[in-house]
């Protein structure tokens, strides 16, 4: 019974706001600090965050076979290589502990005083520690405008794009969790019309709205991933912000793609919803033509539908929704991707992290970049306070939330938020 | 006196061949199993591996600030964010303890037995667990070379290559030590000619003569490395065999840069030579014009001369040294590619690995890379048995080896050796 934890039925003894991202059927997984700033895994219930590290000690996870510190760690890379059948035995017990009728925990105050908390009395981590990050391009919608706007609009994708999911390697270093702000990078670029080059804050910062998903180990080394296989190595999936430089960007990436443009930093949501919570909403992805080649082909409800939008909150100013989007419009679905980066035998760890690139639906309100939403800059976006924006302004906030509802509930990722601040001060110091 | 551990009349009483790597002026640092099953530490004198995690148990660095489980791990991370005068302090006290008049060790028959190994004794590891891996091009005879062949010998280099050090993310998983053989990846290809992609094993599989240089903490997500300082944060240095698959490279490059063809296997060799050590063979490296922007102008000797050279063996054949290159050629310095690394930025922690890119010389006997040695198979190499190679045979071993050498000593790096074996076979059964 993998999926009991998803029965739509089933209530919480926690309450559990109508429209709550985190059900009894969630249960997602993060890392927290604690109001004794202990460091510890934990899952989320309604507003409630919930200390799996103490309920492991407490004794509540007894008919499953982990290891005593299991829980008490600063990543979930260890849990999550126990493999899937584990997270289902942990989700499904968690799910078991917390229903309304429940006695277990319920009804010993002690122990829900030692493992329950506020949201306002924790501080999310990262949930990983990412070992390597990638990053793909898998929506068509997004490179055939990025190809219109910078390439030849008759011939928008590349020969390559319809046939591979294209992607890159990316830098875990800066990848950071919501809430984190993040400096406007300098660099180097390009003006217009001009040969030389010159130093300065970029002027063409951007956020990609991305979900990623994160993997166990996998393989050995030369050893590739069956595509039908590759699901069961996925744990679950994140938000994603993916920063970016446009004009840095522009300037370096031939021949060997973006680089500084983009690792400056990406912000993630520090709750990690599980493939297993995600299952009622699976839905095909789009038809591919021309059929893919065998080692990519996949067949059945591969995607997700998972409503994805956009806010810009500039400082002191109200928040404007700037885009909606979905999640089910990528064109290369996960299992997909993980199977392309195998099939060379390269070698895949837990707590790696793989991007779905920018994601971009068929509609200019459902672009998922400034530069698509803008065009270039050519049509900057009025926010309510009158003022214009045609890439993001120092100040601004991107906060981006997802989520997938069918009749019976909500399940929801909560939101990547970080705001953009100027550029770092040499002049203040190396460490302020 | 950071350098003491330099003096060219300084003999150690563990006996050296003349022509060794591993004099007592290089002390480098490495990470290997013992017979026992230990994984430590050690460094190395002529053929003796010298375990530090034994030798700092027995007391022998107990003037020197370092915790007591620093060399009892599995990598150098946390010893290279000690930081520069660590290093030094142990390096020159390891120095001090082989040196022929120093008793202390040298008469004490049993702790001699503990702390020294011949090397058939112990099983080289990687010596860092790396977090992130970036890979430059900064070698102006290579980045010419491709230009030449794939794009237009009149505009070889790329308007933006003579003012940054071009670099891109590469994949930490599939980083292997020396000796461990590599796998011929699979992968899709496009046919000369066709419009349809394939999938088969890739037909030109290629090394590139590269070095690494390995980082500690630098900065903080946000703060640039000054340029005159970024050489403060490099510990050390080491072969790089950055295995690449052209055909697959060709077709997937564009426009996010190189992914699998490069991250099935890259190899290094196992002991990491400190700048410490490198400092007599500093050089200038080539005049730059135009002349870099303020952000990464650097002034004196940065560059190393370092001979390198490579070899390829068939099966059960004879080696020929089909490559000899210099460091020394190297456009961008060091110093230069970590100040723009992180001129946005970008976080560099300790274990992060930068390699250079593949380092040809002026003249054909020096490129690195089968790629412009035969250029692009045009030119086959003739082995000794006869046989021709346009690329890497499956059965052929590469092996990688770089020395500094002046009137008094030499300071080498050893080797990185490793086979070419045929594709992945399914049919063996996944963890074949």
């Amino acid at each position: 019974m993998p999926h009991t934890a998803n029965d739509p039925k089933k209530q919480s003894w926690i309450s559990v706001k109508q429209d709550s991202d985190f059900p009894i059927q969630n249960i997602p997984f993060g890392v927290f600090l604690t109001r004794d700033d202990v460091i510890t895994i934990g899952t989320r219930i309604g507003d409630k965050a919930i200390d799996l590290g103490a309920l492991h000690q407490l004794g509540y996870f007894e008919n499953i076979p982990l290891t005593d510190d299991i829980f008490l760690q600063d990543s979930l890379n260890d849990f999550i290589s126990d493999g899937k059948k584990t997270w289902r035995l942990v989700r499904n017990r968690i799910s078991e502990l917390f229903e309304k009728n429940n006695q277990e925990l319920q009804n010993n105050k002690e122990h829900c005083k030692i493992v329950l908390f506020d949201l306002d009395e924790i501080e999310m981590q990262l949930p990983v520690q990412i070992g390597d990050y990638t990053d793909f391009y898998s929506s068509k919608e997004h490179a055939t405008n990025v190809g219109t706007m910078f390439r030849d609009p008759n011939n928008a994708l590349l020969p390559n794009w319809l046939h591979i999911p294209v992607g890159y390697h990316g830098r875990s270093s800066s990848i950071i969790p919501s809430g984190i702000p993040v400096r406007r990078p300098m660099g180097q670029t390009l003006p217009l019309g001009s040969s030389e080059p010159v130093y300065g804050p970029s002027q063409r910062v951007d956020f990609e709205l991305e979900m990623a998903f994160i993997t166990t180990d996998a393989n050995l080394l030369g050893e590739p991933i069956p595509v039908d296989e590759a699901e069961d190595y996925i744990f679950g999936m994140v938000l994603f912000n993916d920063w970016s430089a446009r004009d840095i960007q522009k300037w370096e990436y031939v021949p060997l793609g973006p680089f500084l443009a983009k690792n400056f930093a990406s912000s993630m949501s520090p709750w990690i919803v599980t493939i297993d919570a995600l299952e009622p909403f699976r839905v095909k992805g789009p038809e591919q033509n021309p059929e893919p080649l065998a080692y990519l082909k996949s067949s059945g409800k591969k995607s997700f539908d998972i409503n994805l939008e956009v806010d810009l909150i500039p400082e002191n100013g109200e928040a404007l929704t700037i885009t909606k989007s979905n999640f089910k419009y990528m064109y290369w679905n996960m299992a997909q991707q993980l199977a392309h980066h195998t099939v060379n035998g390269c070698k895949v760890n837990s707590g790696d992290m793989m991007a779905s690139g920018t994601i971009s639906g068929p509609t200019p309100d459902s672009y998922g970049s400034m530069l698509e939403l803008t065009w270039a800059g050519k049509n900057p976006i009025k926010l309510k306070d009158g003022s214009e924006r045609k890439f993001i302004e120092d100040g601004d906030t991107i906060t981006m939330r997802g989520y997938c509802k069918n009749k019976d509930y909500r399940i929801g990722f909560g939101e990547v938020s970080s705001k953009l601040l100027p550029p770092f001060d040499p002049k203040k110091g190396k460490k302020s």
